[in-house]
């Protein structure tokens, strides 16, 4: 008989990916949805969730269900309070889930989903602390300390993207101006290289990447720090320029210890993949 | 008999204080000596220091002695790294003063003493957590989290005074420009009072200072800011522009709780009480 499954499902503005996934952080299997348009109704969404747990179970039980979503999940992680690209407005998504599915639902919001399986099967794996960094449309960011999730006195910890680096600066989709993410996220990559040749364009936007890691190295002073999201598979070619920027103007250069700047390891199925420990935790 | 006494020592740039501190964060009497020139030697600086000690303790048995030292302490708190102020470099202060005082050390850097104690006795008791900025001639930091000092993996924590918040901006003693102490700390706001009268330089500068706030917040996520140091004596002056800013600019604002920002309790004596209440801890 097969032990009941744990299911990790990411939740994107795009895709949902659902996987099971064993106990040392492997994709058993994993299948994508398309994400229901943010202008549908919560049901639908929650429709596709629930379809999705039952086509990745092939039948068998399900112990638990974690979902990792695109959005603020509130300090008891039981509701999804706002989300950009996805329905969800202050929806009680655990509860209705474990409704429909009859199994239990760990829920949190992405990055720190992908932050606790980077920690414990990934790059960040017996770190002590850690901030990992998710380069996407926008900058995610969690923060890993003593090994455990820092999630805040109200479950935002983290938001690395919406510090301000430049007054005044270029608009962000939050309403404000300046906005790291604005010079250092995919976004940022792709419209940088719509005007500089590639190698340029990652220099450029790897010295923002090194400058914001030098910012929060001043504040929380990590072992280490972890890029993930799609605009870190350019690697070095990113990673060097933000390594070079933090080495040059961290508080304390020359007198201190600078936190390595690493690759993620797990890659897209992060999410997924700390979503399902996540519930194998809490279940 | 006496009970044997707890000794705060808070070494700063100009001024050394010794305190005798109660279990109730309490400065029984309190001494102040000059701080020797930086130039002076490391002896001359423990002179100085034993001196205070059995100054204070006025022929009473002392229990232990706490240092808070205005500089960087390693990670083992054992010496003192670097500190602009003084004449230690790479000093191993703990072991020289246990050898002369015959007694424990305990050493941190002193905005770390100061949020133990305003964590413990101050505007921070009973918060889960919380970060605690000290508006000197620079801005001094520490991070409390559920109760806790967060020290960072080499003891740097909460140097939040040398975050980047302009980029080419002013320049900083630390040898890099723009960063956030420049627009922000006691001498921040001496500068701007040159320019403008005093309620106007307090805007300025609170604006500075919830600029900051709002990016600490977007990364920490704390449940209050506790705003020390000479220039917090200003009160409301200072402290509502700057509630006003992170209000408005707080990523997620409408979305999530803002943290207070709330003057400090204990004053000048933080520092000391901290230090006394280290030494107890450890003792």
């Amino acid at each position: 008989m097969t032990p009941p499954l744990w299911v990790g499902l990411d939740v994107g503005g795009t895709k949902v990916l659902a996987a099971v996934v064993d106990d040392r952080g492997v994709v058993v299997r994993s299948i994508r949805w398309d994400t229901p348009a943010r202008e549908s109704s919560s049901e639908a969404l929650e429709d596709v969730l629930a379809e999705a747990v039952l086509e990745i179970a092939q039948g068998d039980a399900v112990a638990g269900v974690g979902v990792a979503a695109a959005g603020f999940v509130d300090r008891a992680r039981a509701s999804v309070r706002f989300a950009p690209h996805l329905p969800w407005r202050d929806a009680p998504v655990r509860e209705r889930l474990e409704q429909r599915l009859d199994v239990r639902v760990a829920l949190d919001n992405d990055a720190n989903c992908a932050a606790l399986a980077e920690g414990a099967y990934g790059a960040a794996r017996g770190v002590g602390s850690a901030l990992v960094i998710t380069l996407g449309t926008g900058i995610g960011g969690a923060v890993l300390l003593e090994g455990e999730l820092w999630r805040g006195a109200t479950g935002m910890a983290g938001e690395f993207g919406h510090m301000q680096v430049v007054p005044d600066g270029l608009h962000c989709e939050c309403g404000r101006r300046g906005c790291w993410e604005q010079y250092c996220s995919g976004r940022a990559v792709s419209r940088t290289l719509d005007l500089r040749p590639a190698p340029e364009a990652y220099d450029s936007v790897g010295r923002w990447l090194g400058l914001g890691v030098a910012n929060l190295t001043a504040a929380f002073d990590p072992e280490l720090v972890v890029i993930g999201g799609g605009a870190a598979s350019a690697g070095d070619a990113l990673l060097d320029p933000a390594r070079e920027v933090l080495a040059e103007s961290v508080v304390g250069a020359g007198h201190r210890e600078v936190p390595p700047i690493v690759a993620a390891a797990l890659g897209p199925d992060a999410g997924a993949i700390g979503a399902a420990l996540l519930a194998r935790r809490e279940g």
